[in-house]
This record gives structure tokens, C-alpha cells and sequence, in this order.
């Protein structure tokens, strides 16, 4: 296990180098036609250039950060802070690189090689994304653990964690306005007003809205997932490192030496990564075998394989460690749950749910977004059973470690998880290209049944970021408790435990602070996407009204798409400051204010209030989606494109877009960050 | 003091009769021609019909919970509990006669003397209910107290506030099933495509969307109301029973008797009441001088009059009592915070939110819906802001006494608040009457005016019931908190205080579950109005088909109302049993099954969420209806009635009628109803 340990940062390497290579012969395939390298080039450069725009400014905050952190903590702190936001951003970077070359890929291999072809790119360009996260992530945290990896040191991790989930907050919250306000601002003018089809060329917005889902989908996507498996990971280490005497005995196989127990708790959650690459690989490359059993189930069935070959390793590797096997039971319950929650994601987003919104929007708009609403909220209560359910077998087999050792195994085979929830954006992408470059029926008849599945596969993802985040927040959560403590047990306040007990008032009022700042965020992330919309709906309407023959078609008239590009960019990045700045700032301040109980108090309250947000805004948006695209398919009688009904599926699909794009994915980094944030700030809440 | 206090039923009955001499002084008035006496009595029927049916149902609950209560507690609790339940079943049923009697002569005074004379029947009507909740509340709490208001028996009246809650519940789910299910369902059909204004005559749904008004407005809102007052009561009085010596100390006007304060403490509550009557009293008749100063100012005048008469009075009272002025100090900051949600709330469903709302409905119904969404999220944040000061404040001053007894200060003066909520309904259904009894413009635009101004009054009052519903639930829970230590230390377990600590995963369970359940009866709720209301549009198609001459007006062709309403009230009373039994059962089953701390969670978890829900939704819905009305004015420049806009913004307050008057008020008994279930069961949690 210690050379496993040892090894971590060199397996992270490996990973590196495979989506490396991956990443060339994505590149060797065929780019398509003149007309579709354009079209590919100038998502590219959006993206791209969103991406250097963002950073650019998170460099000021991360330099502001980098500064309170060496001031009142530590220079190593900061220094793995700034290490952390690196690598997030590193991530997203070779992430989007890789993508934004998939995507036109992607339709000309549906082109030459029908289905089995195109997803094979897809696939294997989302891999990327998926191999670059949980790779960076092993090297970072593989060196900070080779230096800090010892109880005295650990908590300069915490540094790297919230480096990490400053990242990924903005990028989801920026990535997501950008999304948005491209999908909702393009659709109201060309689909509803102009009647023109999704991806149309003459429509200035496609572009944008094609860079959207790249950084929203990809870029966004992969900093959450970092994010959690960061967090997941450091509540891990952070919990073994302070457990109790009592505790490591009762987590020991036999009667092992407690201070070996307690090494080999501190290495397991790296270790159980590390097989966890290797699995995803395994998943990865059993999609060559995978690919002619019919997409979805080979989608699938490439996770099961990486899942179940990460069980038994971990199983084998456990069973001859001194940590007892019921430590592995709650690996295994944390692989089940985020199975379960993915499951149940599903059903909401594709199954009777679905049904029951396509037809209430027979009787109208209002009837549609009511049931939509109902759905969501329906939704959330199964998942929350499920994390009930993990938390309560988790504790039971290894106390408050089981919690944090459940998340990692949650998010152990995230190389393959992410990778295809990476496939979505790019399969969506295609099938814009395709349109654009006017490929012809059966290529489009591919690309959309890639597509329609991306929807799927994103909802699930959905459902996983979200149960990973819970999970991961409830698992920081007790970190900060013991990182508390043993701040006040240094500081000479040993007697003076902290307790936070819900009749404490100060505590009440840390929960109800907390639990309304998810409301907060959800209405700012909101307002932004409609403010941003309805910049590009005035931005397109003039683009129609101003430029001769574009609406009609007219041979060589081009829209001005870089004007709407700059338009999402601009607005996203704006938009995105408030919202973070108040995810980073509140912690703090109520910490100082009113202590660390009442922090605590706003920890719990923000990540229940937060996880309820996530998962009704994911399930009702995915539920309006794919209702307006069951009566696009004329699963109702009599129903189809144009009628009365799929216009109020529209008018659904709409609702849903930030949130299950936008405002629903921020809750998963707000409350993770606000963990993180409180987390590093312990030791000086004395 | 204990002469206010021995003489609190008497004073209740005093309220009563008075609340019956307006009754019989509205009475008197005219109740208009022959068709306005058919329409008012059709009204009348269809109310009274659904309150004795669904009182027959609820006859069932309570036998089997009194049985439950007196096998497994008490036989003196178990008749406490019927007590509440028949007083609460008393209060709707007076509230509701009044109010079906009150709406015809309004019409008729707006006909005779305008808009003054019509304002003073509402009024009066709506102070039957009001004197109704104050003052049989008095009369049952009186009377318990006199017999149990010791030490050692008060929880003995928890059963009392038990049986309101209960039949609260059921009468706010099922009223605002029927009011919503007949609104939505009418509206769909005749306005949006039969394209007949509100209220036609010719619409079936009318005569059902009138009845439900009454049965949801007034009978649901005063039970509501009647219950928060029950509870923040019998929190108060378990709190101040349980007092520790040093807090006695604490909260002593000098060197008082430590016991003689526990007493005052005890008495205190009811005493309030007393004079909170009396000062409602005032502020009731004081609107016959008031009458003359335009509708507005009049109804927020009487109600400052009563206000600031009772904390005039109360100062005085505590300031001769053995108890410190700190307490006071938490009744005025209970005052002030019920004044302030209700400010809050005026602004965000009357103020620069709804003009937002009204202006995304420009681009189309899609933004409508994410603006009003976005408004409802943000509009949580300065309630929470105001019952987190209060709380504060209320702690830093009286301890957990504090809190409890600022409740009971914001709801002292209900007598008056509920008089003016019940205004509401009696002049929207002026203006239904006079619509259909086409008593022409200008009574049309005066029972208009009227009407506009019950929708201002009745958000407020929504925003007050949740205040309320908020602190009382804190107050409850500590009330449980400390009935559980009290049980522990009878039976022996006195070192092991309750100790409901957000680290401990059990806890985390509970608030997790506790957390979901409104999201679960919301969406019950929610799917409830959508059938109900599906139920009702196709019925009143065929109507419109089949009954010959019925949309085209033709002389004496009525439409079969008796119907719609049957459609409505079958629809309402079987919606309400299962998130009726949810509420009750699953505290229950949480406190046996996982114990008395993770319960203690799920409290917290339910207020949480079921808070923020209730706001969100409210408000969300306020800022939709009044965005409509706001278009329909003219208020938009080049938009108004039958515009793109308009269509719009119908969309949103048709989504956001399920949310206003059936969703988001159930939060508030559900949160309740759980605290005080938790209360009378904590003996069992040992």
C-alpha cells in the first residue's frame, strides 16, 4: 500500500500520457470538409477564448487568496491553494482542447463510419476530459502527500482542495450563464420567433450556443467532479488523521497496531484512486469491444466493467491491509449509492415522469411548467433515501471515516464516469456541426441518436455530481468539526469541544443563513442567464433585421457570430463575480461573526437547502427536456413538432435550461466550497 | 396578572359575542336582488357542503388519534386534543357563515353607499373570523389552563394544539386543492379558450372558484393562523415550565421570587392574548373612523392601532410584574418582525420585482416563468434576515423563552391581521357577484378596487403566517428539546441529556429526511390542483358542448355549477388524506425508529426547507398575479389585455396559483403540525 501510495503521483502520469495519446489519435481522424473545420475552428477559438478571458480573471482572485492564506495560515497553504486552481484549470484546459477537436470529428466519422465510428470518437474524446481529471488530481495530491501526508501536516492539503473548488465555482457559474444565455437567446429568436430549426446556420447564436456546451457541459463539469473528488479525498485524510484510539481499534483487522490502522486509513482514499484509474482505463478501452452492442448499453456497460473491476481490487487490497474489511463495505455502499442515484436520475429524466409532463402540456404552458415543478420536486425524495440510506450503513461500518471513504468510492472510477458525461457535449456538438454543414438526413439521423442518448447520460451525471457533492459536503463537514476541536485543543481549549446542537440559537441561525444562501445563488444565476439572454435575443433580432438575405437563406450571406460569442462571454464573466464572491466570503464572515457552531449550523443548512435545489432543478429541467423531445418523436397521439402542445414543451424546455444547466450545478460547488472554505479556516476560529 | 389570566376564557367569550353582533350587524344589511341572493346562496351551499364533509372525514382522523393519544399518553391529553380539534372545526365554521353571508351585501353596499360603506361589510365580515380565532383560542386555552396550568400538567394542553394543528392541516391542503383546482380549471376554459372574462356567468367553474375562495382563504387561513397562535402559546408556557434556576434569575425584574417569575412566565402568554384581544378590539372598530381615509391606508392603519395599542398595554403589564422588561422587549420584537416579513412580502409581490416579472413577459411566457422563479428564490432572503434578528435578539434578551414569547408577540394582535386576511376572499367574491349579477361598471370598479387590495393583503398575510409558522416551529422545538430531557430525567436517564448535535450522522439523517418532506407535499400537492383542475376543464367542455345555447349566452340557459363544485370537493377531500398522513406519520415513525435526536434533526430539516419553500412560493406566486394585473392595467406601455404579453404573463399566475394557495401554505402546518406531533409524542422517546 505504501508503494501504491509512493506511486501515486507517477500513475497519475501514466493517466496523463494515455489521454495524451488518446488525444492524437482523436486528432488523426478526419476533421470533414472545408465548411466543417470553420464551423469547428470557430467554436474553438470561442471556447478557447472564454476559457483565457476566464482565467485571466480568476488569476486576481486567486492571487488575492493566495495572499489572506500565507497571511493568516501558512505559506504552504497557499502555496498548495495555488497549486490546486492550477491544476483544476489544467484539467479544463486540455479538457476543452480535446473536445472542441472531437466535435467535427465526431460527424465525419457518422459520415464514413455510421454509428459505432462516431461514438468511438466521441467516446474516446471524452475520455480526455475524463483521464485528465483523475489523473492531474493524483499528481497534485500524489506530491502534496508525499510531503504533508503525515497527521502533523495534512491539513496543508485542505489548501489544494479550496484552490480546486474556487475554480470550479466559477467556471461552473460562468460556463453555465455562457450556456444558457447562447441555448435560451438563439432558440427564442430563431426557433420561436424566426421558425428556423435548432443549429441553424443563418442563425447568429449556433455558434455560440456550441462554444456553450463546451464550456458549460466540459469545462464546467469537469472542474464539479474535481472539485468533489478533491474534497472527498481531503475529508478522508483529514478524518483519519484525527480519529481516536478507540476508533482505529474498532476499524482494524484483528489486532493491528492502531498508528498502522491509522497509515493505512490516511492512504487508502489515494490508494483507492489509483486503482480507480486503472479501472476507468479498463472501462475506457472496453469500449472498443463495447461499441457494436448499440450505444446506450455499451455506455453503460463501460461503466459497470470499471466499477466492478475497482470493487475487487479494492476488496483484494483491503483484505491484506490492516484496516478492517468493513471499511470496504462502505467503499462498496458509496459505488451503489452513486449507481442508485444515477438510476433513479434516469427514471426521472426519461421514464413515467417524463410521460406525465408531455401530457400536461396538451392542456398548455402552465399545465406543463406545473407538472414539471412537480416532478422536480417529487425527485428529490429518492435520492435523498439513497445518501440516508449510504450514510446511515457507512457510519454504522466505519463511523465518520466510512462517510468520507463512501465518497471516494462514489467517485473512484470518476476516469470513466466523466468521460461519459465528457461524450454528451460532444455529441451534441456534432450534431450542430452536422446541421451547419448540412450533412444530409442519415448523417444527422446518427448524430441525433448520439445526441438524444448525451441528454440522458448528462441527467445521470447530473444525479451523480449531486450525490457526490452531499456526500463529499457531509464528509467535510466533519473535518471542520475535528479540525476545530483540535484548533481549540492546541490553543489551550481542550475542555471546550465544539458542539454544535440545533437548540442552540446562534447555531439555528447559522442553519437558516445557510440554507437561504442556495435561494440566493439560484435567483443571481437565474436573473444572470435571463439578462444574458435577452442581450442575445436584441443582438440576433438586429442581426436579422440588418443583414440582408441571412434569414433567407441567401447563398454567401453569413451571420456575425463572433458578435454573439463575445456577447455570452462577456455577460458569463460578470455575471459569475457576485455569486462567487459571496459563496467564498459568507463562511467567513458568519465564522467570524458568530463563530464556528453557527458555521457549522450554516455548513449543514446550506448543503441540505443546497442538495434539495440541485436535484429538483436537474430532474425538473431534464423532465421539460426530454418531454419536448418525446412529442418531437410523436409519442403523443395526434402531437408533434408545431402543434399547440410542443409549444408549451418548449416553453418548458426553456424553464429548464439554467436550471439544470446553470443555477442547479452551482449548488454542488457552493456547498463544497463553502465546506472547503470553512475547512482551511479552522484553525482560526478558536 | 392572574386575574387577567383566571379571567381569559371570559374575555374569549366576550370577543364572541361581539363576533356575534357583527355578524348579525352584516347580517342586516341588504343582500341585493333575487339573482345576487341565488348566486350568494349557491356560494353559501357549496361552502358549507364541502366544510361538513370534509369535517366528517376529519371526524375519523380524530377518533383514531384520540384513541392512539389516550391508549399510549393520556386520557386528559386525548380530551385536550378533541377540545383543539373541535375549537379549530368552530372558528372555520363561524369565519366561514360569516363570510358567505358578507360577500352578496358587499356587492350591494359598493351598489348603495361605495366604496366606504362596501369596505365596512368586508371588513366586518372578515372580523367574525378574526374575533373567531382570537377569541375561541382564548376560550379553550382558558379553560385548559385553569384546570392544567401547573408545572407538572401543562403539557397536558399540548394535546389542544395538537388537535388544531391537526384539522389545520387537513383544512389548508384540501381548501387549497378545491380553491385552485375550480381556479385553474375555470380559467383554462373560459378565459384562455372559451376567451369569456373571470367570473362570467356562463363559466360552470365560477360558482366553485367563488366557494373555494371561502373554503381556502378563510376557512384554511384562519385555521392556519389559529394554529401558530396555539403553538407559539403552549411553546412558551413548556418553556417557561422547564426554567432553570439561573435563567429564572436572568429573566427576574430585580430581586423577584425565582418561582413567582416561573408563574408570571407561565401566565404571561395567555395575559398577552387578553390584551392582544382588546387591542384588536380597538383596532377592529377603529375602522369606522378610518373607513373615510381611502381602502389602503385604512385596512394598515387599523391593524397599527392594535399593534401599537398592545405593546403599550403589554409594557405596562410586564413592567408591574415580577419579570424582567427584557421580556418585553422579545414581544416587541416579535411585533416588529411579523410587521416587517409583511413589508417584505408588499414589496417583492407589489413592488420593482413584479414590474421585472411584467417586463420578461415581453419575450415570451419562458422568461416570465424564470423571472417570477428567479424573484421567488430572492425574495427568501430578507424574511430569513428578519427571523434570524429575531431570534437574535429574542435569545439575547429572554434565552429560549425569548423566542417562544416573540412568536406570541407577533401573532398577539391576530384578531385584527386575520380581519383584514379574510377581508380578501369576501371582496373577490364581491366582485365575482357582481360580475355575474351584472350590477354594471362602476359597483364593478369599485368591488375591483376592493379586490386588488385583498390580494396586496392577503400576500402579507401569507408572509406573516410563515413568520409566524417559523418561530413558532423554533419555539416548538425547543419545547420538544426540553420534554425529552424532562422524560429522560423521569425515567432515570438523567445523565444523558438530549443532545441533537449536527455532527452526529444520525441527526444528519434526520435533517436530511426531515429536509425532503416538503419538497414531497409540494409536490403532492402540486399534482393534486393539476388533476383536480384537468378533472375540471374537461367538465366544463362538455358543458360548453353539450348544454345548447350556453357559450352563446342565450336567455335563461344556466350552466350546472352544483357539479363543478362536487368535481372540486371529491378532488380536495381525497388529495388531502396522503399528505395529511405524511405530515402526521412520518415524525412519528422517525422518532421510534431512529430516536428522539434524529427526530430533533428532522424538525430542523422540515422548518429549513418547508420556510424557504413557503416563501419562495408565495412570493413567486404574489409577483406572478399582480404582473398580470399590472399588464392588464397598462401598466406596460404598448402592452394590455389579449396581447402577446398578456398571454404571458397568464401563464405565470396560473402557475403560480397551486403555488400561493395550496403548496406554499401548506408548508406552514406542515412544519408545525410535525413540531408539536414531536411535543406530545417526546414522553414516548425515552
Amino acid at each position: 500500500m505504501e508503494l501504491l501510495t509512493s506511486l501515486a503521483s507517477y500513475a497519475g502520469i501514466v493517466g496523463l500520457m494515455v489521454a495524451a495519446w488518446l488525444y492524437f489519435s482523436v486528432r488523426s481522424e478526419s476533421p470533414g470538409n472545408q465548411h466543417m473545420q470553420e464551423i469547428g475552428e470557430a467554436i474553438r477559438v470561442g471556447a478557447m477564448t472564454f476559457l483565457r478571458r476566464e482565467y485571466a480573471i480568476l488569476l486576481w482572485f486567486e492571487a488575492a487568496v493566495f495572499v489572506l492564506l500565507w497571511w493568516q495560515l501558512a505559506w504552504a497553504t497557499a502555496c498548495a491553494f495555488l497549486f490546486g486552481a492550477i491544476c483544476s484549470m489544467a484539467a479544463g484546459f486540455f479538457g476543452m482542447t480535446s473536445a472542441t477537436i472531437a466535435n467535427t470529428r465526431t460527424s465525419q466519422a457518422a459520415k464514413d463510419g455510421g454509428e459505432e465510428r462516431a461514438l468511438l470518437v466521441a467516446f474516446n474524446g471524452g475520455a480526455v476530459m475524463g483521464l485528465a481529471v483523475a489523473s492531474l488530481w493524483l499528481v497534485g495530491v500524489g506530491i502534496l502527500f508525499a510531503m504533508y501526508g503525515d497527521v502533523a501536516h495534512a491539513k496543508v492539503i485542505n489548501g489544494f482542495a479550496m484552490g480546486a473548488s474556487l475554480i470550479a465555482l466559477f467556471a461552473r457559474v460562468g460556463g453555465g450563464i455562457y450556456t444558457k444565455a447562447a441555448d435560451v437567446g438563439s432558440d427564442l429568436v430563431g426557433k420561436v420567433e424566426a421558425g428556423i430549426p435548432e443549429d441553424d446556420p443563418r442563425n447568429p447564436g449556433v455558434i455560440a450556443d456550441n462554444v456553450g456546451d463546451n464550456v458549460g457541459d466540459v469545462a464546467g463539469m469537469g472542474a464539479d467532479i474535481f472539485e468533489s473528488y478533491v474534497g472527498s479525498l481531503i475529508a478522508s485524510i483529514a478524518i483519519a488523521a484525527t480519529l481516536g484510539a478507540k476508533q482505529l481499534h474498532g476499524l482494524a483487522a484483528g489486532h493491528a497496531n492502531p498508528e498502522s490502522v491509522r497509515t493505512t486509513l490516511m492512504m487508502l482514499p489515494l490508494v483507492l484512486a489509483v486503482i480507480g484509474l486503472f479501472a476507468s482505463l479498463a472501462g475506457i478501452f472496453s469500449m472498443r469491444m463495447l461499441k457494436g452492442i448499440g450505444a446506450q448499453a455499451a455506455l453503460r456497460y463501460s461503466t459497470f466493467v470499471a466499477a466492478a473491476l475497482f470493487l475487487l481490487l479494492a476488496l483484494l487490497l483491503i483484505f491484506v491491509s490492516p484496516a478492517s474489511t468493513a471499511v470496504w463495505m462502505a467503499v462498496l455502499l458509496g459505488t451503489i449509492g452513486g449507481i442508485a442515484i444515477g438510476l433513479i436520475t434516469e427514471y426521472y429524466t426519461s421514464g413515467a415522469p417524463v410521460r406525465r409532463v408531455a401530457e400536461a402540456s396538451k392542456t398548455g404552458s402552465a399545465t406543463n411548467i406545473i407538472s414539471g415543478l412537480a416532478v422536480g420536486l417529487e425527485s428529490c425524495a429518492l435520492p435523498i433515501l439513497v445518501i440516508c440510506a449510504t450514510i446511515f450503513v457507512a457510519n454504522a461500518m466505519a463511523g465518520l471515516y466510512g462517510i468520507g471513504i463512501a465518497a471516494v468510492g462514489m467517485l473512484a472510477t470518476v476516469g470513466v464516469t466523466m468521460t461519459v458525461d465528457a461524450y454528451g457535449p460532444i455529441a451534441d456538438n456534432a450534431g450542430g456541426v452536422s446541421e451547419m454543414a448540412e450533412l444530409g438526413p442519415e448523417v444527422r439521423a446518427v448524430t441525433d441518436g448520439l445526441d438524444a442518448l448525451g441528454n440522458t447520460t448528462a441527467a445521470i451525471g447530473k444525479g451523480f455530481a449531486i450525490g457526490s457533492a452531499a456526500l463529499t459536503a457531509l464528509a467535510l463537514f466533519s473535518a471542520y468539526a475535528q479540525a476545530v476541536n483540535h484548533a481549540r485543543a492546541l490553543a489551550g481549549h481542550g475542555h471546550h469541544p465544539l458542539s454544535i446542537q440545533i437548540t442552540d440559537p446562534t447555531v439555528v441561525i447559522g442553519l437558516f443563513i445557510g440554507g437561504v444562501l442556495p435561494f440566493v445563488i439560484g435567483a443571481l444565476t437565474m436573473t444572470s442567464v435571463g439578462k444574458a439572454a435577452g442581450e442575445m435575443v436584441t443582438e440576433i433580432r438586429r442581426q436579422f433585421r440588418e443583414i440582408p438575405g441571412l434569414l433567407e437563406g441567401k447563398e454567401g450571406v453569413k451571420p456575425d457570430s463572433a458578435r454573439c460569442v463575445d456577447i455570452s462571454t462577456r455577460a458569463a464573466l460578470h455575471e459569475m463575480i457576485v455569486p462567487g464572491l459571496t459563496a467564498v466570503i459568507s463562511p467567513v464572515a458568519v465564522g467570524i461573526l458568530f463563530g464556528a457552531e453557527a458555521l457549522g449550523g450554516m455548513l449543514a443548512g446550506a448543503t441540505l437547502s443546497g442538495v434539495l435545489l440541485a436535484l429538483m432543478m436537474a430532474n425538473a429541467g431534464g423532465a421539460w427536456d426530454n418531454a419536448k423531445k418525446s412529442i418531437e418523436k410523436g409519442d403523443l397521439v395526434g402531437e408533434g413538432k408545431g402543434t399547440d402542445a410542443h409549444h408549451a414543451a418548449v416553453v418548458g424546455d426553456t424553464v429548464g435550461d439554467p436550471f439544470k444547466d446553470t443555477s442547479g450545478p452551482s449548488m454542488n460547488i457552493l456547498i463544497k466550497l463553502m465546506s472547503i472554505v470553512s475547512l482551511v479556516i479552522a484553525p482560526l476560529l478558536v
